[in-house]
């Protein structure tokens, strides 16, 4: 029911505006006696916004993650173990500038949820898109590293860039390990020289790009997720849905199998290791009847190019009267790229959930 | 956390097994003093199994449904009002038939969750797919037929197949009254003549075709939904990936966003009637930030092709031996066809929750 | 969120007024392969309206259960197993009366919920109650019998009446057997003669009393139950205080325990078997900080008298008019003593969802 | 689900233990444009730990909080309003003295949540109770001072101590008033004196006193409250159950009730004012059928002595070995009084929360 909570067993609430004095998230119901520290989850954070690079936004400010609750560092023990009890985590917003809002205070920016907040509730804090801002999404990853942990090193998550505006990766030449050689978390060497000339493009004409992101998850063991209606597809679409800008979502084959017939679609088994079957294809992206089936765990997500861009748009502002908006200052030139880590800490914290459920209904 | 329930404040919550005594669901939460008659639900439930169709496999039975509870005839009203007690209609399953499942009792049905089933939960019921059939979301189209009555006529929800196979519609020719004048809800009567011999090709050929439904509803007030992990289009995302062979599910542009521009993408706004702004295109179809901004809200959805073919699979059985199977009798050639009204119902219930909700944290 | 469902892993909504064609409920959550038929269900209904009794009040109806899904019989096991999708149970209302309710249709009974009905919803389905009927409660040892099934033998639930009126039963005469003895749930003889005599008094008067149920579950292992809000105490006295017409709800000593001294009330402990520590009393009922101790959990729950008697009281009717109204017919004198048995079931409920949480996180 | 949060509409997620850097909470859901201060909260967060008494134990810090999100002030308002986005609160443990708990370390005192947590989570943070501690009411507290901006001026909670040990308050000299002249919260200046004795008589022998406290809510419409598992006085009893030390919990006549006959039992109605019934009695305490009547929503929580006493008592370590434990430092000689502004705070949560579902469901 709390809109600002995921998930049930392995439940997450986040707080907190751009341009407030911080943002943070609770984590309720982790299981004790896990490794966690600081250090672990600001990995994972840093990844969030890689330095160095022009394509993602820097904001002045270190990300700087406290914990708060929930661990506890025993003298008998290593390190920080979780409690069991909610971890509460923290980034103070040390770069809230004291910049002039004014120009966009009654203005509704197109593409963004100006608008639509000012409908729902009546106000909105207007300065650096409020609530709505990508900022949020710092502290779905920071609960994504909690949900590693929880998951263990036998599941594992990536996610990888496979569009940029017209221009999709060439599978044949996937490396996961060129992910980590360039800012575009592109699989694909020659791909993100391409992507690297059409973002400055872009840029240059006051413009952005969408994005499309691949995410998958190994090591999912089959009987994860629940039908029918929090079958594990059908979490991860929300999940996954609910990051902005994103506009679409597919598991496995995705809206290409609407163009597969049944023979070609099948995901054919035949006699595996361990008395498990060994799948011939994947189609289903590694959810059958919205439960794991062992296979890798692929889904897709569209991100739409950022709405903050240089060139004006018409629009209102909140009295009714025309206007023309255009959005100062550096932005991403596609938010997809930032996207990538993010869309691995939602999945992860799906996981995180989907396995301490199907625990606690089925002893396994 | 409930599996088989969805929605907050209307809550919907199914049960039964294909070949058990019935299907049911629960709804909790309606609003009292609406209208509500069996003969009410009937009408959208009878839309989801159009007669004389050879497209869509008949079961032997009417599909009539019986309310339990919730309702109250006083003699002081025209008819049965909703008390906000929670609403139980039940369907009989008259068409059990004592068909001989062992054939299948054993076997993996390649795209079915009869593998995920068994690894979830150590059994299943493997008569006609159990919990996983198709024949559940008759429950969904009743829940939706009573979402409507909460929307009222003010929101006008309808579906239409936009792609069966690699055949889209021609927008250019979209007629939604056409989608009442053949078998596979086609808003282009040109197009629904070619899908006509596709199908009868795929059938003749022991084959099936995946489809693509678009989905619209007009007349929701700015203002539904909520920010973050309660997003309109998350909700929408999720409830429509948990149908049936459902593999994406896009908002607006959606997939298509990805390889639109900053410019392109953005909605413009000019002053519009009453003050609201005039939205002058719907790139975001309807959500911006989670929540509904006025706009028509419309979302697509991918089905996969009907897993039960005549065409023979390799798989394995429960032993873990290879085998073939193929599925006799008849099946839909695309089970798309019949997933039109229940994505229509599924985002009738969506859109029904999140009116309360709205109604709850705002009081509007 | 679900105002007619309890539980979070292990979920029941029920469903259905006292007049309508049945009453219902849906298990959600259970887990897989535990043998479950009708007959067992049955078997803790039927404690429910112990036959023969002049003080439970008969329903000329067999109060039949029926499982309509969640079940099935494979012929590979021996009996029916549940398969972890929902478990829908039904009673049909066979003794539905075409009583004219004409006289209390407009006028608000005293003790029942008729005038608040009217205010929250502007309309009751006022035959034998509606919803709030104490019917109602057969669906809560329907779900309760479930809920032992996942509890196992190891831990047993048992309930006694401990006071009718102002006379309590003799500690030191406690009896369980005795319990069976008697149509009060009563553990000590020579009370259960007392209440019967108490009771034909009170119902000659056209009156009635009110009682004391003590509910008691041995075998809890330590650690069910979480803080902070989902204490095991806690969630006990919500769904001890939801039965109908109960009033106050206490854990282990309760309200004495305000009497009581720190030194007094500290339940000391000393080296157990199996390293566990053993308790020297029990004032903390089995619970501490909200998690099970391994000791008895124990609760105490209040019932007020029976609403509906044959002694005019003053009152108004829907329009604002003063009236007086008494209830006709056959009634319990004392509605605690059908109480018992729905105070297990309800701790049973509460146990098998605590149990199924407590393994999701823990994994124990 | 959520084990540390409670409400529906209005929810409330607290974290932080007694010794770790900071407690908090964040509130979601809260209607948008209240007007909120840090301030406001102070005012009730201060009365839970009034200045001066030597009955309440004084940590050296302030309780200062802050607001870090959900509220905004733009230049056009008058002061900071709620946003309807989750409102997050921070309270800094300043007072984290390097204590030495190696005393306690391994020891689990009596009457106390040490055990318990280990049984469950396997470790503990001992530190003053980590997140057992009576600490963690002060987000209770918090929240509620947000939930009376929820509820309005309209809306009066108050609680008062009624009993401390065997001593209960005489009613003909109940004077709200007296609550803020003693430090007991008690309506009975006469009482008050004997009390101040027997808690110094108490703290001499090292021992602690148990309390009974009565919270009541006027002005709260009919209406509120749903069936039948979410009741206003089942979410009551569950939300009073929840915090710490409370053992019973009882509505309007509560255990009483058991002694009254249906005669006397029965609160008869006459023809009010406004055509709403003027109720002649309230042993209902303010709800019928889980629902509000109108009438005063009239609770009673009792509240075990104070597990910390300075008396040894027999208990165990965690290695099974038996050993002796009291407990040092100054203690609350009865923790009922710091319980009142508590159980005030949970009330009003429980009331938001109902006011905003019943809104959702109905629209009044």
């Amino acid at each position: 029911m709390s809109h600002n909570t995921f998930g049930h067993l392995f439940r997450v609430t986040t707080w907190g505006e751009s341009h407030g004095p911080a943002i943070g998230c609770v984590i309720d119901g982790c299981p004790p006696g896990l490794p966690l520290t600081a250090a672990h989850i600001q990995f994972w954070l840093n990844r969030r916004a890689p330095g160095g690079s022009r394509f993602v936004t820097q904001r002045r400010e270190p990300d700087e993650v406290k914990i708060l609750s929930g661990v506890f560092e025993d003298d008998r023990t290593d390190g920080p173990l979780t409690t069991g009890t909610p971890i509460s985590l923290l980034i103070e917003n040390v770069d809230q500038r004291s910049k002039d809002y004014g120009d966009i205070r009654d203005l509704y920016r197109p593409g963004h949820a100006d608008y639509a907040y000012d409908a729902k509730y009546g106000l909105r804090d207007y300065r650096g898109g409020g609530r709505s801002s990508a900022r949020e999404t710092a502290m779905r990853v920071a609960a994504g590293a909690v949900a590693r942990r929880v998951l263990g090193d036998g599941v594992q998550i990536r996610a990888a860039l496979v569009q940029i505006g017209d221009r999709a990766v060439d599978r044949t030449r996937w490396d996961w390990a060129e992910c980590e050689n360039n800012p575009f978390w592109c699989p694909d060497a020659e791909t993100a020289k391409a992507w690297e000339a059409m973002l400055d493009q872009a840029r240059h004409d006051g413009n952005s790009l969408g994005a499309i992101i691949e995410v998958e998850a190994t090591g999912v063991p089959a009987g994860w997720g629940a039908p029918l209606y929090g079958k594990l597809d059908a979490e991860i679409a929300g999940a996954l849905m609910s990051i902005n800008a994103v506009k679409g979502v597919e598991i496995g084959a995705g809206f290409a199998s609407a163009t597969l017939t049944g023979v070609e679609n099948a995901d054919e088994m035949r006699a595996g290791e361990n008395g498990q079957p060994a799948f011939l294809s994947n189609s289903a992206g590694g959810v059958l009847g919205g439960i794991s089936t062992g296979q890798p765990v692929v889904a897709r997500l569209a991100v739409k190019p950022t709405s903050s861009i240089l060139t004006a748009r018409r629009t209102v502002d909140r009295f009714g009267a025309n206007a023309d908006v255009s959005t100062k200052g550096r932005h991403d030139p596609c938010v997809g790229i930032r996207g990538a880590p993010v869309a691995e800490a939602m999945l992860a914290c799906v996981l995180a959930d989907a396995k301490l459920r199907h625990r606690g209904q089925t002893g396994r």
